[in-house]
């Protein structure tokens, strides 16, 4: 069994606690965050705490707070000498205090509060400063029926990276086709398809193998038409970069 | 019963051809290239030729050439008042010929020649010059199992473009996601669960609503650390850009 207390009621940390609860040999045993509403509706799940001075113990404290808020709330645990991690992308595992024997636990994946999520999607980037900690924190990651990847600190961050690129921009780019379908009063759902196969094809092929479209064959006529017919300056902005990105991949002249 | 005739022998000549000729009320009369190799494989399946001048008749002859040679194929088509449509999504419908009745047959998909296609998954775009041919394109659509949306030329247009950003710049995306990861040693497929959530989002959530990450916050410890751990200078460029239309979307001050 292992035994975890989780810190802060975001979306991770809500996510968290739902599949610890529910895996066989976790126990969860408290839940702390400095207001107590958002975890009231779970109070008969769990012990649930807003004062640190009544942190019981535990195999593995869980700090799943804002990137700003994590240094100082680790500080603040009266512990010495135990497993701590926190789960951010972007925070380097140096910023818990080193009193603690320090890790880091990164989803990566695109949290909704809504939404539930299926583990089985979240791999897990584990970091951690003592090598005899990875063991208990991979068994935790697997027991919600995740995969867990041992990463060092520049691994995390260029997936820290590398994700916004391959979430946030490219929902952007979602937008942007929302943006142009709807200035038509065409549903944009005609696109869907195309954006999961976009998706879909990259298990089989690289994305370099997967690149087609107008910019890789170097279409001159198209490229000058789509420029043309884009109202908004930063659409063609970016159509321009992207397509100037493809071809320096793609070995165009320019 | 629809009778067909293809012309052509490329990804979506191919997959078409496969598709109607596995459906159960569709006849393909003939299939036409000007070399009739790659049609080979089939000729057992399906009369074969590269002579315009023995044309069979059919209810529907579909172009499924290079964008460049759709207007000449279709002037050399020995055949007058017949439906005629193309399957590009960015040339004219007036590029056929005006001896026929003309239309457009749009499959809004990204096809490989290797890869089945499931044409649940293909929407098409059905632009035509008279309304009485909407009815036997609709349904030899529907006759494969793919869904049809009659557009106008402005509408398929803006399809056309608007996919370029979801497809062919998205997957430009995800291929500096390979870049980032590799140029750290670490696995690219960490990458593929959140590359899949992500289009996912979209079927419940529009994009605009499903944004998160630091530029849509103003992060700007983390906007300024991405940026200094780019090495090159167009990732770099695409960063600050795709921040910025992020940014101008969510009406947060630049």
């Amino acid at each position: 069994m292992i035994s975890v207390i989780i810190l802060g009621a975001g979306n991770v940390a809500t996510h968290l606690f739902k599949a610890f609860n529910n895996a066989g040999n976790i126990v969860v045993n408290q839940w702390y965050n400095r207001n107590l509403k958002p975890l009231q509706p779970f109070k008969n799940d769990v012990e649930i705490t807003k004062d640190l001075s009544q942190l019981k113990n535990a195999d593995i404290y869980i700090i799943a707070v804002s990137d700003d808020a994590i240094s100082k709330l680790s500080s603040q645990l009266p512990l010495e000498n135990r497993l701590v991690v926190h789960t951010s992308g972007s925070v380097s595992l140096h910023k818990l205090d080193k009193k603690h024997q320090r890790g880091v636990l990164y989803p990566l994946q695109t949290f909704s509060k809504n939404t539930d999520l299926n583990f089985k999607n979240v791999p897990f980037c584990i970091e951690i400063e003592h090598k005899s900690n990875f063991n208990i924190l991979k068994a935790l990651v697997s027991s919600i029926g995740s995969k867990s990847y041992k990463v060092n600190s520049e691994q995390r961050a260029a997936l820290h990276l590398a994700a916004v690129f391959v979430n946030n921009f490219t929902n952007q780019l979602y937008r942007i086709g929302h943006e142009i379908t709807e200035s038509k009063s065409v549903d944009f759902n005609i696109l869907k398809p195309l954006i999961k196969e976009t998706a879909n094809k990259i298990d089989t092929l690289t994305p370099y193998l997967a690149q087609t479209g107008p910019a890789k064959r170097n279409d001159k006529k198209t490229l000058k038409k789509h420029l043309g017919s884009l109202d908004k300056d930063i659409h063609k902005d970016i159509y321009e970069l992207m397509t100037k990105s493809i071809q320096q991949t793609h070995g165009k002249k320019l």
